[in-house]
């Protein structure tokens, strides 16, 4: 390659440096006399947070209305990634009208533990549903011209600490638990940016990793977009610009130290010139959409389709004598402050302005129910008033069905901080416990953002609908839901727990002293509780509805041309006089391996619609992947030979069916060496040629026969070959050389 | 320091070269023509194994006849160090007629995981109980002029893969878990040898870690003595006497290449010199005891030694009923192979020939016992023989007691391989329960060399006698026991649980692909069950007698003199009228901590034996060490100021009284950096004022001001101040900058 660089058309040195800062908080920094904007990037990643003023990061909460769609906690819960593509391109257009080129959004990040302060900002302990899930926010915006920025990348699982905690972790957790839903979303949506996260990763903070940024990240998985920092992960230009990161946010007004750096070697050049294209290439990306003024999205529209994604986003835990949905004529009590002020969304960065609000006593009253409302309880995280206690009896006392809404308010639960406690506050836990002496038929609908604890409360209700939060339409939806205008089709993404300390990450949580060790590994929340048989209040992947399903004809089908590929179907038949949607779940279960791994692991899933009494089939290709564990050994994905369980059910513990196959593996070896064990050399086919070899030279007194005794026995089998001589002296070193020239004369 | 290696009476460099290697697989090369001797070193811990065939390490049993006490399974149980020592002595006594110089023991590796297949050979799953106790061990065998070593250094947990595994370890779980048991007898009793261990730590063989075997064992600690290979550990001689090791064992026969390394410099010279001078001190720290050939010791009394021992060493985990001890006069059944065949010690590199035997039968014959014996099933991994069930269940109809002896045999556990599972042999357990269905007064014995589920069968069974593993005498003792000759007093140095997957080190067991993540941290054994709540069969430290005991005046007063050191006190009465022993155990419990601490940890114990009705006051100093944890930010210990709960008790989980202590800490702090967060500053004295004369240059208008908003709330608190320019653009990093010069003016 000639050396071309600079020509007249590139942009200098100083304009290179000034491309990979921002030009303020919301703005990249263009270079208006060469025709390139420097457009506006917002918060999401629910909806559109467009700051009003923006030349600092300081004013949250004065932004734009824009459609608040349920966040990932309540999102997640659908398993349908066409209806969240939907969700994408509606955010798309919002992004037109109001002229944003990048939406900060979705972020990935595994609930590695539910105390995660912003948990309710990511979509699951599991990475193969969070990466095919969120993939429909990046595939559903950028179909409308508008970017998005895949977050926290990576390792970014709590708010304690978060600009300097180094996360410990092995590879193998790394590949297989937090990465894999960024390298999908990279790999099949090509993401236009990507957020690095605050924490260092193994000491090294992620904005000045060039291990992750450019090797992993656009060496092996092909990334074309450009990174840019968290604000304020950026600590040192100089190290993040040679790492591969693309853009400083919010600026720091160093670009003429870049300058400097860049002249006097400490960064280089290329690497310069190739990150400051990357923002030109950006905004290129982004021109067509920006020259749509005037544009402006259904308002309309936008609503329906977030109660559309709220009513998808409720589990029905329970619902003893099905106590839903309710009787259109039933005269119901609604207890709880959050039917009246609904915590629709989180706190912190993704704190959206709504074009409206809908909550739960608005839906009521416009469809006419029989209902009385009483608070029962403030939001503040102040001491009971035993006067709303008592009017949430007298309100309950008579009604057919109480509809008790309790849950996590704004002060215990945010980004900024990590909860302490599973617990609702004791102080609706009170009420209900009141409200439970009056009348027993009680439907509790939760409100919080990641999972909480079921003890003791849940005795009291004969329905649990699990609500998370909703966004801003969340109130219709949820008298849909009650009133059965809706059918109940979401999947837990969170196996919910009613002990913390059930959790494996406790005993690392959240850390100390600048670190946090990932001692669990790759044992995150229904991997863990599965493979090692802990009880939970709900699994992974569970939920009812009003109708009922049936799932037959499971099969499981090597490929024949495919190595290490299945295909898998199975028939899902609606049982009920009810139409509604079912959600196929695909486990695959090793039954051995050379390293531990979690009893099941998710590996494909399809929800679907069923008219009653309907039926389909479903087919679920599995591919080499979907096999394979992240050796450290090779340094890469590896599918041992052997078999495998294909498990298909409706959550991590209802498995219908079960088929074995059987797969050939990728026929990865290791070479053996001297370190390789006497077990390892017999159990190789070249290697136990050596061993007979030896056998016979020893036979011919070139060298000793290893005896057959107890120490041997004792001993040998775990030793590698070097360690010959200690069992057999020094002559014992002559058998180790002995099968290393013999091993390196037959591998040449 | 002048120069003066090498001088005419220094050993020549080959014969420094040869020092540092064995003769054979269990003697020391010696210098003879320079009066230097290869002495004899031979295997323990828990007796002499003098090999019989001296010349390669592969005879296992063929060794002389010597005293087996209990393994330190059983003898851990005794809380009893005085005892221990008296071992000791009597080991060191039958050296010195054997001729051996130094016996290899104790080992003091933690019992990270109960399945660890040489369990039976350490001590403890707490650091402070296996270093307190272990001492004994190298102070009565050294106080014989004998050699121990102790080993295997460190963090040898496990033996799957043992001889390659990298046990991936933090700094502070090595400082506080791992290492506390070397620590403290390296400190107190300066064995002269330790053995290292095989496998690597943190991706470093242990004989090769300079920083293992020099900076913290000699730098840090004061060893004085030197360190062997385990046998088969050492690998690379050349790397591993730079690191520290003194002596490779077996022999590599590679004295010559040694030579050659130190000519070319890839040895230090003053290090082999080092290296060698160490291995001649030994021989000469042994050269009287050596001296003393034709010394005979006294098998008999070494015998009842062993029988104190093993009785010590059983703990009582139940007694329903009171059925123990039996009426001298009661007709019993003896039911289970190990009454005739007992497993009383473990298999491997410890097994050992004892000087004479006693099951439980000789015992009991011996006595004249009413007791009628049957098999029940055979100590061989073969089915069930049905005949052998009738006989149990007929032998146990018509006794008024069952003794029955159930445990581990020799195939299910041993060095070499690890356990996989928890459980009894069903077969044994079919049999308890046929028998259960025809005698419901049964006291079962257990054999076995670490913890084992009690579940389900325990219903069954009035009474438990842990007996782990009890050495020669085990028979006698077991007899003594049983009818109230000898009242138990042993009590658990690890808890017993029922469900291996309680256990949080199985996220992490046995590792995989060379290396094995120490995940759990310091949260081991009852530092994990009683900090996060888990249930146990038996919890650490327990163990009933046929006494009762009382503790009351409890007292915790912090030393007037000596910081954050405390005195307690206690008394403890014999409330019943048997003379028995109990065992008085000290806990230390953090209020509050910056980091994750175990909820309270063993700081000391006391065993103290009493006449019916008696009384007495105990006196135990806590010093700073024990209200320590270890630090990975200062690399050091680190009292914490505050307020600590001091916990008198008979367990973990049996707490008489608790009582608080304010200590001052040891005023270790960090300076203040561009790193610390806001929140930091702020709360440091110094910083304050720099916090505040900021404050007073923006009134100045010299800088600006903080903002107060929400922003600042939601991110400011935990942001390291060189990010002010992330929520206050560019001028934010004059502030920065303010703050650091300030705080450089006042702290010159």
């Amino acid at each position: 390659m000639s050396e071309q660089y600079p020509s007249a058309q590139d942009p200098t040195l100083e304009e290179q440096a000034s491309l990979t800062s921002g030009q303020d908080a919301w703005h990249l920094q263009g270079i208006p006399e060469k025709g390139i904007p420097g457009y506006m990037i917002t918060d999401g990643p629910h909806g559109l947070r467009k700051a009003l003023a923006s030349t600092t990061a300081t004013n949250l909460n004065d932004s734009v209305p824009a459609t608040c769609f349920p966040p990932a906690a309540g999102m997640s819960s659908t398993w349908n990634p066409q209806l969240i593509h939907q969700v994408g391109v509606a955010m798309g257009e919002e992004c037109i009208q109001e002229q944003v080129a990048v939406i900060l959004g979705p972020g990935v990040n595994i609930k590695r533990n539910p105390l995660g302060g912003r948990s309710f900002e990511y979509w699951s302990e599991d990475p193969y549903l969070a990466g095919h899930e969120a993939v429909g926010i990046v595939s559903g915006v950028q179909s409308q011209g508008i970017g998005t920025s895949l977050k926290h990348f990576a390792a970014n699982n709590q708010e304690t600490d978060r600009l300097r905690i180094s996360a410990r972790i092995s590879q193998r957790a790394l590949r297989e638990i937090y990465f894999p839903a960024f390298e999908h979303i990279v790999k099949t949506a090509q993401p236009w940016t990507i957020m690095c996260s605050y924490n260092q990763i193994n000491g090294v903070h992620s904005a000045q990793n060039r291990w992750l940024l450019t090797d992993v990240l656009r060496g092996e998985w092909g990334f074309k977009g450009i990174v840019m920092s968290d604000w304020g992960a950026d600590h040192d230009r100089v190290a993040s610009l040679n790492a591969g990161l693309n853009l400083e946010m919010p600026p720091s007004g160093t670009d003429n130290q870049i300058v400097y750096a860049a002249q006097d070697g400490r960064i280089d050049r290329k690497q310069l010139a190739a990150m400051a294209q990357g923002m030109i290439d950006l905004v290129n990306q982004t021109r067509q959409a920006m020259s749509r003024e005037g544009y402006t999205f259904d308002a309309n529209a936008h609503h329906q389709l977030a109660r559309q994604a709220a009513a998808e986003s409720v589990v029905l835990l329970k619902n003893d004598d099905n106590i839903l949905p309710l009787a259109p004529t039933a005269n119901i009590a609604i207890i709880g402050e959050f039917a009246r002020t609904p915590r629709y969304q989180g706190g912190g960065s993704s704190h959206i302005t709504p074009t409206r609000m809908s909550s739960l006593i608005d839906a009521l009253q416009e469809r006419g129910a029989n209902a009385q409302f009483a608070p029962g309880f403030t939001l503040e995280d102040e001491p009971q008033d035993a006067a709303l206690t008592q009017e949430a009896v007298t309100t309950a006392q008579h009604a057919d069905v109480v509809v008790m809404c309790i849950g996590l308010p704004e002060y215990a639960e945010s980004e900024g901080f990590d909860r302490t406690t599973l617990d609702i506050p004791a102080k609706q836990l009170a009420v209900l416990d009141a409200v439970a002496q009056v009348n027993s038929n009680i439907v509790v609908i939760l409100s919080n953002g990641s999972v909480v604890s079921m003890e003791p409360w849940q005795q009291h209700a004969k329905a649990v609908l699990e609500a998370w939060l909703l966004g801003q339409a969340g109130g219709a939806a949820l008298a849909d839901l009650l009133y059965g205008d809706a059918n109940p089709s979401g999947k837990l993404a969170q196996t919910i727990i009613n002990d913390i300390n059930d959790d494996p990450s406790m005993l690392n949580w959240p850390g100390e002293e600048g670190h946090v060790d990932y001692g669990e590994g790759v044992f995150v929340g229904y991997r863990y509780y599965d493979t090692f048989k802990r009880q939970v209040a709900y699994p992974f992947g569970y939920g009812l509805s009003y109708s009922t399903f049936a799932i037959d004809q499971v099969q499981a089908v090597a490929d024949a041309y495919q190595p290490n590929t299945v295909q898998v179907s199975a028939r899902v038949t609606n049982t009920s006089d009810r139409a509604g949607a079912e959600v196929l779940q695909v486990y695959v279960a090793p039954e051995q391996s050379a390293v531990a791994r979690p009893v099941h692991e998710l590996k494909g899933f399809a929800k679907v619609y069923l008219e009653a009494g309907a039926s389909t089939t479903v087919t679920i290709e599995l591919d080499s992947r979907a096999f394979a564990y992240w050796s450290e050994r090779f340094n890469d994905w590896h599918v041992e030979e052997g078999t495998y369980t294909v498990e298909v059910g409706t959550s991590s513990r209802d498995i219908a069916a079960r088929v074995a196959v059987t797969l050939e593996g990728d026929h990865k070896t290791l070479p053996l060496t001297e370190w390789s064990t006497y077990d390892e050399w017999k159990q190789d086919i070249l290697g136990a040629q050596a061993m007979k070899a030896a056998e016979e030279a020893a036979e011919r007194g070139e060298i000793i026969a290893i005896p057959d005794n107890d120490m041997t026995a004792l001993f040998l089998h775990a030793m590698p070959i070097n360690s010959m001589t200690t069992l057999l002296g020094p002559e014992g070193g002559k058998i180790t050389q002995f099968l290393l020239d013999w091993y390196e004369a037959h591998t040449k």
